[in-house]
């Protein structure tokens, strides 16, 4: 791990993530630049001392040296998202596999550069993007991959939190680093949050976005947005419709998507995972729960019968779980097998959709086109 | 009232609206143009077989001759769209109130022509936009003028519904007419139900919109929408997102509008009509409940005790009633009392907003100004 | 009408209920025993001075005396509960239907005899179980009818409110004569809601309550029950389990049943009466909606397209709808048809219920009897 | 770990629940009886050969034997029931704390023995009655205690599933000895749920079921009860009402709770588990949510912001996260500190409840005492 030092928050959501199914042991980290602090991580986590390195590059360097069985197997980014490219571009050039915490680069410049990068090694990357995790988004996938639904017609989806209503309130440590454009890029919200729900709607609906028009706010003195809103057009031809905030008072992280088909339509909420509705033209909405023989047959990895509620953490490590799988099946200058995990193909489209809602932002013009890397495939060896 | 025949929809929810509170007895009309479907309405309603008329021109004629205690006090127009402007613009030449179902006239430009013939006539002119008799909507927008919410900052609105979904659904009457251009004029989602959610909108928030994008889709060979997004600005710096749809397969009439302020929030769904969420940014959020010491404290008409749901029927009710207390108090050449009922002013925003909404949805240029008749008063007589 | 004066809360109830379709007008009424008010009454109603009574005596014989085609069709009984026996009988043996607010007489003694004298009458005798009047309660009935749950095994039924919470709430005029044994009986909550808890589980299940047994509670000073928990074991075999409570802090009128059978289960709230929960054992659960063609088929009357919600008031206007019909198809000296209407036979369950469950808690037996009256038909001319 | 062989369900929880935090580290186990399966268990978990034991005397005599830094801490005890006291007896009397599955016996005989060992052990015991570690549980629990609801007056709890509607399920592992006399003692749904609805009620009102009541039911031919309704009284003189049935058919592990009180009331359910519904009687009702700062206040251990859904294995986890503090904490022969974790007294009225819940069904009497265990100290060493 690198990076995830005591006063983290993502890192520690991280560990717990590898932690739950006993599959994955933490054994070397350099958690911190900061030396002492990384010493003290390590000791926390029962880590052997050798293995806690005074920084990533040195932990690649050593790690690598160590025999096949005994080294690490796969490196987890936690670091600030400005380091985030660096890591990774060691990681995967020192020959391990990469699972990144979200976004992938700063720029989409960076995620150009290490799409090439990741191809070049042959390594795996995956990245957090937690809400595919879950399991109801998985068989929100699989109905409409079915056919269940029809052609897609329309898209709602919306992230909607309160937390930087107050436009006193940078003075926390999360709020301030995210709306400094030094350290967060061109955007708060949309890098933050509103690539989620992007990332969220193409994957569900196996599609991408191909034009948009942003409306980007930001209140009071702020720099960068704290709230948007975006219209969608699909390559498939369905609309849609996305809005982000962070200035939803009282929101708390209210994660939803709608998706209206020909026949049938979908609705998932976050801040519910365990359910999902499914609506029909002509007789009453079921709702599908997770964990029950239904829900089963279309994916999702649950741990619990029906009715004992699964949440972020499970959908965090579930990620995880299937970043293991990849692991251990890897086989080295090979086709690897189609997945659901997010990859370097995601990373790119992040980036992507990201600048270019600020730039629809900022123009006069109505329609912006989004850029397609569909020839990369996602996790191409 | 004029229109409301046998087989018509609409008029049986005027006139349920106007029976329940037994204050409002129905006296004559012209239900139909066929002679043979007005009598037969006049007499399931056990009218006077003398006062059903076999025109409005005619009903408007004999009613003004008649003394003051007998003739109707007020018109009631139910008639299909196309008719509401000659039937309002007959009425209030013959000095009689109107009460019209919406939409106002088929156009901007008979709306304007409305207006200018409202106050000349002198007498009250009032537009069932059905949602503002909600009583949680009134209190809503008591909430926000009280400055419960501070400055609002961002407003969600969105109109579902699913019934249009089927492209071969034509064949159904209340289908084909919203669908034919001849008959709807320019618009058919925007024009039936995106209205609604606009002036629910500018009512809550007791704001203009002033600037908008749009992006409306029709589906299949329809010739006008049935599906539609709006990005907002409000004047008052707002900003804002309108969601409509006819073929959101599934939706029933689910209006839901969300006001996000500087301190609190509101979230208010048609479909549940007697919660209103209030969300605060640093307690937990409250739902305040319909005839609750509370609620009643903030306006709005309700009949029955906490707990006891009232709905679509008493929401048009309480137009009504405001209406008829209205009539009652109604002074000729004085200048009517304010009042939270839809009037003129409404009737020329919305058809502002239906027609720069289709202009913007066909226009390459991302922000469209709507036009402002604030000078025109509500109510002025 | 018989009650129904200036202050009285049920009586505007019955009034706006009748009012509502248009299909029943107030031709007469003895609204109070204080002759101004009821004058007073009959003037805000626009009635017929000469039609309004100084007492239901002297209507009754009145009316009686009009031509047919004059005289009132039915009476209503809106009276405070301890009126409603004398009143009942004198409207039946002068020959006029009856509509009569629950609870049908003071006591099960007062109900045997009216029961008897309905029939000698053979006039039509309805109780308005308000609750029955809702069209997702009269589709659950329909659902269980058709087997669509299998044999019912267990019933949870339960009617919470909050009103009666604080015991120095006396003062109130509504609280006052219900915990005063005088006015009411032996028992405030059970008989004030109570009984349509158990009232709504025997019409919806087709079943009847064979044992019970109870804990009653009376908080502070109170010599009548505001809270008591009942366990029920039906004829069919089912068991049961009704709680009810006035003192149930922050509840408004929170009347909730699931009936769960061998094969599906059902789940209806008052407070969101338009959607009916059906559970199925291996499939996800359905939301019936009211004024879907699914609903639709199961019966129930509506009057708005899905999503236009109803409520309480409209379910009231059912029964007046369904008492409307009864009076205009009625054939004196003929069995009448079938009715989902509760009738003589309700008031006699009902009074019973009461009764039983007040001896059972006072009782250190644990099973008592509740009679059974099914000899007698409901609405058995 | 004793138990959690590779076929076993609740095992892998108290696994993952163990793993999630990583403070704890499973070092050795007897799995099963068959030593195959207990040795590819212990290589599946990556453990030391030499730690995976043929049986727990086994591992309780070799373990104690290692030099405290080396030996295991604690016992989790995850075996089928009828072991559960000769495990922990086992446990106890080598020295090892021991943490285990519910229930903590077979019957309160056997509880009570292991009271007294236990005490004489001066080792810590726990119980996982997972719904306590429910941070919106602990949070009623405290919002209670620190008198925001006044005197309670009613409590109303209840679980149901419906896993067991189908009387030909008995097929099936989990039904099987579940529904066996022989190996699930005298009662099937009181014993696997009711006793946790018990449990809960008590927890959060601090407060001790009294009196009871009850009606138990077994479907077809089953011996023992799989559905039973309980009529409560508590120490305090609060009324209450316990449901429980494993054949309420759709209902997956619907466990919710409502505490009335003389000021405000709660409502907490186990599949929405992060919101805590608090009902005033003279304000709208608000709704805590966990992570907040209001329910952080309250206690209850969460590990992600607000509006990110924990579930059921974090409350598992947050009775080991308990368990393990009081591990490390522990100074043998001193009074421990207070805990909210279940303890040996739980266990005595947990079987206690059981016992007179099954005899108090069979009587005819109404009321039935449940022992009271006061004097024995949750924790006491």
């Amino acid at each position: 791990m690198v990076g995830g030092g005591p006063d983290a928050f993502i890192g520690a959501v991280h560990r717990m993530a590898a932690n739950l199914d006993g599959r994955i042991e933490l054994v070397c980290g350099a958690f911190s630049r900061d030396a002492q602090k990384s010493a003290q991580m390590s000791q926390q986590l029962n880590l052997d001392a050798s293995r806690c390195y005074p920084s990533y590059q040195a932990m690649f360097e050593a790690e690598a040296s160590l025999p096949a069985g005994q080294r690490m197997e796969f490196v987890s980014i936690v670091t600030p998202n400005h380091l985030h490219f660096d890591v990774a571009r060691q990681a995967l050039q020192a020959g391990f596999h990469v699972l990144c915490d979200k976004p992938a680069t700063l720029n989409l410049r960076e995620a150009e550069q290490l799409a090439v990068i990741q191809q070049q090694s042959g390594c795996l990357y995956a990245l957090t993007h937690t809400y595919t995790g879950y399991p109801m988004v998985v068989a929100a996938r699989q109905l409409i991959k079915q056919g269940e639904l029809g052609k897609v017609r329309k898209v709602v989806v919306e992230y909607h939190q309160g937390w930087l209503a107050d436009t006193s309130a940078e003075a926390g440590k999360q709020a301030a680093w995210r709306l400094d454009p030094a350290q967060a890029g061109v955007s708060c919200c949309m890098a933050d949050i509103g690539v989620h729900a992007a990332n969220l709607a193409e994957f569900i609906c196996d599609d991408k976005i191909d034009l948009l028009s942003a409306d980007l706010n930001a209140s009071g003195e702020r720099l960068l947005d704290d709230d948007g809103v975006v219209m969608l057009r699909f390559a498939s031809g369905a609309r849609g419709l996305l809005s982000a905030s962070q200035i939803a008072v009282g929101e708390e992280n209210n994660l939803r998507i709608r998706v209206y088909g020909e026949k049938a339509s979908l609705d998932w909420s976050q801040q519910a995972p365990n359910s999902l509705k499914l609506m029909h033209a002509d007789k009453p909405f079921e709702t599908l729960r997770s964990a029950t023989a239904t829900a089963t047959a279309l994916g999702g990895i649950t741990r619990t019968p029906p009715g004992h509620p699964e949440g972020y953490l499970e959908a965090f490590a579930n990620l995880y779980c299937q970043f293991a799988s990849q692991v251990m099946d890897f086989q080295p200058n090979q086709l690897q097998p189609a997945s659901l995990l997010p990859g370097i193909d995601s990373a790119l489209r992040g980036m992507a959709f990201i600048e270019t809602v600020v730039a629809a932002s900022a123009s006069e013009q109505k329609w912006h086109k989004l850029a397609d890397f569909s020839q990369t495939s996602d996790q191409g060896a």
